[in-house]
């Protein structure tokens, strides 16, 4: 019997439960799938049509970027260090207005999902408008993608009238269904502040009978709660709930400012949270308690937001600062420990996004979705434990092989 | 007449007074030294032994690194996410006692050298022991430093007898004045939970009387007050002032856990700060009060650390995690713009350690410290603003050329 593709001779990082790791790892890989994963030593004998050797070098699950605007790259830098309402109101809806159209949105997106590979995401869960033209680069660029078209009672890119929104998201949905196993369409509603209550039930509604992930930015800045009618004394995940919206197929993207018994109400309905803390820093929203979420058992996906807001896609660097910042938030250096973390970016982000059985870890009967990450580098070495390596020193440059569902599409850094 | 070197047809950023840009930039260099910048075509017609195209690059000065403690590369990702004490009692005081000697401190000097350089940091100010050993590494690699010996009233690596520990710096800074343009001695006192009222006193004139930079831990974490002999009602800072530790010459690392009266005693004194942002939060030290400081005028510089709590010396990240750290603490997105931050690292580093007459800004008549950053990668595009992508967008590995006092020591990324 052949395989297609023997991986062999690196550090096997494989993110399984109880998180083992083989020094001289080796993964096999048919069809797509992993086949087996172990030494070098017990696949020696296995015959493969393409023999990787990924000596000096990390061989790990592909990073997971739980929440992204894909086409957003083309506002990347664009009037930073600002406050929210000017960047807001002033730069990126006057930019969006003029620039966003179904063109530049498959242009930018495929430009981001490029930035994604070389530096070793292999899924992206995504939220905009035009999302057909999202879903069309995504499939281009062979990565493996969450694609939610938005819902929002305003006049959107590609939704001029409102009143279509929903109706909109559906017909993306259908027509995206089963298209190719790489892709998986969701509805993405913006936000509470931006939907009305009717708006999130009638989507979730939606997505539910469909079957796909529903996202929903929320609670991201303090004062949000106060631009949504109808809240009364509740809070935002109160009103949520209350609206039907939570469930454990609800992916709630940024959740700053949430109190302890919101974390509750999210554990008890099962729901997901994407973080995204490069984003919540630059825009200056806040900290979202993501030590405790995770404490409570709630899964926890990394995030960069879109490029507008970051400025990049880049997940280790994300890694890194999301260990940091919270570590110095609680003033406690042994919280979101590097294995923590390195678990957010992958498997835990799998959970998230819903797609934990295909993706987010090396393991027999998963898809490939596997990186290497060169271990020679100056800043790589000494490594003496690899979760703090690649949370505290990699670096989005020292990926040297990037493959998605057993293709390989980075080679030596480059794109193949 | 002839030049050594032109680079010519890059986006030039200078980080000189009123932050003069030039979109199509040249810089002349003549032995080392800075002989001209303009535009491109200002100096078509100069002659030059060598021409570097910066074509789809930006031309700057050099990064530079105002707080290293070069030989700990060999520690980097030791016992990570653990509590201070248990750290550095369990595992760092440990494997320094078994592992620092002058052999291990050359070679890992040497090693953090080329992760900086590779990084683009073209000055760095150290404080370890075997100071001679890391300078003879400084010397051996090309980069620009300031090397501090350590002085601390404990047995220290090569200073067996505390009683010693002056006379031993003063005998470091004796050796290596005046031996290399590129070496600059310095004393680098402990701390002062670490050093007594004496110490510090006799330290900081030894430093005086020799023209020295002194260099000094201060107000690291929230209970180093508790451990400081004497300190009565005093705050840190008074007590350093009071000790006539505090003047233009002195660079406070850290200064964490300072108040407002601090931080005008500060500005008082013309003493300088090294703020080291990851290390802080890796080490759930604290957040510094930077924006105030610069607000006040005082020159505040960038600094690593050492690998140890980093884990790595990336003054790129640095920038981001900085400039991001400032926001959400103050839940002010203005503060910590990214020309604020670039000149941190840049010219500000420069004055906080005293060498701003010769580096950290592209001008007339300094020394040729400069790096070359590639704008063509993916996640370098678009750039609407150069301050914005060289601080929340560009990566240590974009760095494509690395010239030091007018020798390049890294060209296509890559150590010559």
């Amino acid at each position: 019997m052949e395989y297609d593709i023997l991986i062999e001779n690196g550090l096997l990082v494989t993110m399984a439960e109880g998180l083992p790791v083989v020094e001289d790892g080796a993964v096999l890989i048919l069809k797509g799938e992993i086949a087996g994963c172990g030494t070098t030593e017990e696949f020696s004998e296995h015959k493969a049509k393409t023999r990787i050797n990924a000596h000096g070098k990390i061989i790990m699950p592909g990073l997971i970027n739980c929440h992204t605007h894909l086409p957003m790259s083309m506002f990347r830098g664009l009037a930073d260090d600002l406050p929210l309402d000017v960047w807001l109101n002033d730069h990126v809806f006057p930019a969006e207005a003029k620039h966003v159209n179904p063109d530049s949105v498959e242009k930018w997106s495929r430009h981001s999902c490029t930035e994604m590979l070389l530096a070793g995401t292999t899924t992206c869960c995504d939220g905009y408008f035009h999302e057909d033209r999202v879903a069309a680069a995504v499939l281009a660029s062979g990565i493996r993608a969450v694609a939610g078209q938005g819902v929002i009672d305003f006049p959107a890119p590609g939704v001029p009238d409102p009143k279509m929104n929903i109706k909109t998201a559906v017909e993306f949905v259908n027509q995206f269904k089963g298209v190719s196993p790489l892709l998986t369409p969701s509805i993405f509603c913006h936000s509470p502040y931006t939907c009305s209550r009717q708006t999130l039930t009638a989507a979730k509604k939606a997505a539910n009978d469909l079957g796909v992930l529903f996202q929903i930015h929320v609670a991201e800045t303090k004062n949000e709660k106060n631009l949504i009618q109808g809240l009364g004394s509740m809070t935002i995940v109160e009103y949520l709930e209350s609206a039907g919206v939570l469930d454990s197929n609800t992916l709630m993207v940024h959740s700053v400012w949430i109190n302890d018994n919101d974390m509750d109400i999210i554990r008890k309905t099962r729901a997901r949270v994407a973080h995204c803390p490069e984003s919540n820093m630059k825009l200056a929203s806040g900290i979202a308690p993501i030590p405790k979420l995770i404490k409570l058992g709630v899964p926890v996906g990394l995030g960069t937001d879109g490029c507008a807001s970051n400025n990049d896609q880049d997940l280790f660097s994300e890694m890194d600062m999301a260990a940091k910042l919270h570590k110095v938030a609680l003033l406690d250096p042994c919280v979101m420990d590097a294995r923590t973390t390195l678990r957010m970016a992958t498997i835990e982000g799998a959970k998230a996004i819903g797609l934990d059985s295909v993706t987010g870890s090396i393991e027999k009967g998963k898809r490939a979705d596997i990186i290497l990450v060169d271990r020679a580098r100056p800043h790589m070495t000494p490594m003496y434990d690899p979760y703090s390596g690649l949370v505290y020193s990699a670096k989005a440059a020292d990926v040297d092989l990037v493959m998605v569902d057993g293709r390989v599409l980075v080679r030596d850094g480059k794109l193949v």
